[in-house]
């Protein structure tokens, strides 16, 4: 039979990353790929005794039920007070909404937004599953500048007013992949600037409470006085990516929107997952669990920045972000080094992975940059793998000087 | 700030039945709306223990990880041997993908192949959430006529000349809302029509495990010679609704599609869920798990249906199946009772709430319908719930007869 696929994914291969992953099956290949939080700070004792508590308790039954699209009840409540973290304040439950997975909050959010032909405006680079969930609303994504500072506000403006977008998608704290953070002044400035020409922000922060060094930065939404910020976190990286579940905060009106959307896909996110969380947040300390986290993310941090030190090419430029889970790399662009081209014979070679850069750009295509995950990998892999890459690339500018 | 939403969202109301849960949640209210499993048959204990030998296994970790796409790979080896119940042989891991609930495999069936504009056929009346998640397709739902043997194959080939449609929906065994089961022959005649004229079938089976008498039926898919059929089926009436977890079934290049529909919205489903329900399947009797619930809810569609007999006006007609968890009655046409009007009188007065039939209809609409759910309520409340609706429509009927 030939199949005749809908338009929105006929020429739609996998999301790159996901793809890697699948590549990756050799337990040999030490991968810096994707965004996998490391395995052993997994609480699986924790998950089996809240779980063990939650089906004992009076409302076991409720939690294995079909409940709210909106999302369980307890947890929406104990949302409220979570976002304070972020700056957030003044919401009520009709604000919320619990999604399965940071993910699905911009699928959400597109499919309320966009329609074909849509311009959607992002960081340059972004998050690259962001222009993946783009493409199956057949929208538009247009590259804003950036730099240290955050995103570029005069580009910004510029292309606001040049493309009229619907949303514009950032990852304003430990930016996947760049791990940049915006500073105050910037979320202040993106604030009002898409205020004014009423265009919808995305703020996905699945990174913040990673941060090893450096202030807490409020959240953009925290500057929202119009309804325009939809800020999405998740409990992917504090707690468990299996688990598949955030929250989104929003106007009540755009909550609603999305939860006819979610409606229309899984119904109401894994009520045991919300349960767990719920009960998590409000019987143990998350702070002291982040503490732990952090001390062993800077630790693999710290060994991945000193090994690319010791053992890659000095044409090799790199960030050393105050956390999340990425070094974002690039070689001078007079050498003329393909991340893409190349990764096959990487993997084959030497058995270590990267994410070529260029599947994160919007508009750019900079086919000289990489990106490193730290999280997932141990001490050892670190050393081992970076200074394999560091051979490799080697390897080839020798070959290019011949 | 005016928001300015997409043409798929921008009128579209929530899913009436997610909305009527909305509504009743007063305590008081006896809701024979919904399609909640029975909550006392949810198995709390199971859950609990099947999470504790999980979370200490040697896999626990990975439990908790982020996972492929297409699913657990334990539960898709598991499925391939599930699904022979439904007659599917000769399938590998590669038709199989786990889904966050059946109903995202609809959306993940749909997502695929309809684009704005194209025709989805129904069965008439059909699942009204299928109608709803067409919506934000900007899909065309057109009603197939059916009767006691299933669809009506003339209609359906009619209309499948006339509208080119790229799907077929289908509820094939204990359908919601009349709870009818297509015979075998009706089944073959699908498969063969279909195929044909080069018609994808999504055949949606969340029920037919649910069968308190006569002799079970081979899916549609079991028909399938081409790969044009995608089955569906979920654990969310045969062990807890909570999880959200399903499984599709389909040709290898379809469900690559749909994998790669799903990585844009939850990227995985509950990696938890997964692993509890294969964990279930390979170390506990289902069918002995299905043998207890048949006798609860047998034991409330017969209270139902003597209740009906009992309290309901004469000129009320309705369905009595075999399994599933509905029964649908209709109003002779020539009383003019149009049962989504006056449905908030009878939950205000009488406390006692029906899904409304006209809101299962894709093509027709039939105001003199009503589906009346019997596993959500206890024996008492079955029958004082229909005795006070009895009295509502009888109050209704002396009034026109004024």
């Amino acid at each position: 039979m030939e199949y005749v696929y809908s338009d929105r994914v006929k020429n739609l291969g996998g999301n790159a990353i996901r793809e890697i992953f699948k590549l990756l099956q050799d337990p040999e290949v030490i991968s810096f790929a994707g965004g996998f939080p490391t395995k052993s700070t997994l609480p699986t004792k924790l998950i089996s005794e809240i779980t063990e508590k939650l089906m004992s308790s009076s409302e076991a039954q409720d939690i294995l039920q079909y409940g709210e699209t909106e999302g369980y009840r307890p947890l929406r409540y104990t949302a409220i007070d979570y976002v304070k973290r972020y700056g957030i304040e003044n919401i009520d439950i009709d604000n919320t909404l619990i999604i399965s997975g940071g993910q699905q909050g911009i699928d959400l959010t597109f499919k309320s937004f966009v329609n074909k032909g849509d311009v959607v405006l992002m960081e340059d680079p972004t998050y690259l599953a962001s222009l993946h969930i783009l493409k199956t609303y057949e929208g538009v994504p247009i590259g804003v500048k950036s730099g240290d500072d955050g995103l570029d506000i005069n580009d910004l403006e510029e292309k606001i007013k040049k493309y009229n977008p619907k949303v514009l998608y950032i990852v304003p704290t430990f930016s996947n992949p760049t791990g940049r953070t915006y500073s105050i002044e910037n979320r202040k400035a993106i604030a009002k600037l898409t205020a004014k020409y009423n265009v919808i922000v995305l703020e996905d922060d699945p990174y913040s409470e990673l941060r090893f060094s450096g202030e807490r930065v409020p959240s953009i939404k925290s500057f929202d006085e119009v309804g325009n910020v939809i800020y999405i976190t998740s409990f992917s990286k504090t707690l468990a990516p299996g688990l598949r579940t955030g929250i989104a905060i929003g106007a009540k009106e755009v909550i609603r929107k999305m939860t006819i959307g979610k409606q229309a896909t899984d119904v109401h996110t894994c009520l045991l997952s919300q349960a767990i969380i719920n009960y998590f947040l409000n019987n143990y300390s998350i702070n002291e669990r982040l503490e732990d986290l952090k001390k062993v993310y800077l630790e693999k941090k710290t060994a991945m920045i000193d090994a690319i030190k010791k053992y890659m090419p000095k044409e090799f430029n790199y960030t050393n972000p105050d956390g999340g889970l990425f070094i974002f790399g690039e070689f001078d662009s007079s050498l003329n080094i393909d991340t893409f081209k190349i990764f096959p014979e990487l993997v084959k070679k030497y058995k270590v992975a990267y994410v070529s850069g260029h599947s994160f750009f919007a508009s750019e295509d900079k086919f000289n940059t990489l990106r490193l995950n730290y999280s997932n990998a141990t001490l050892e892999q670190i050393d081992d793998g970076i200074c394999k890459m560091g051979k490799f690339f080697k390897e080839i500018l020798a070959n290019q000087n011949k």
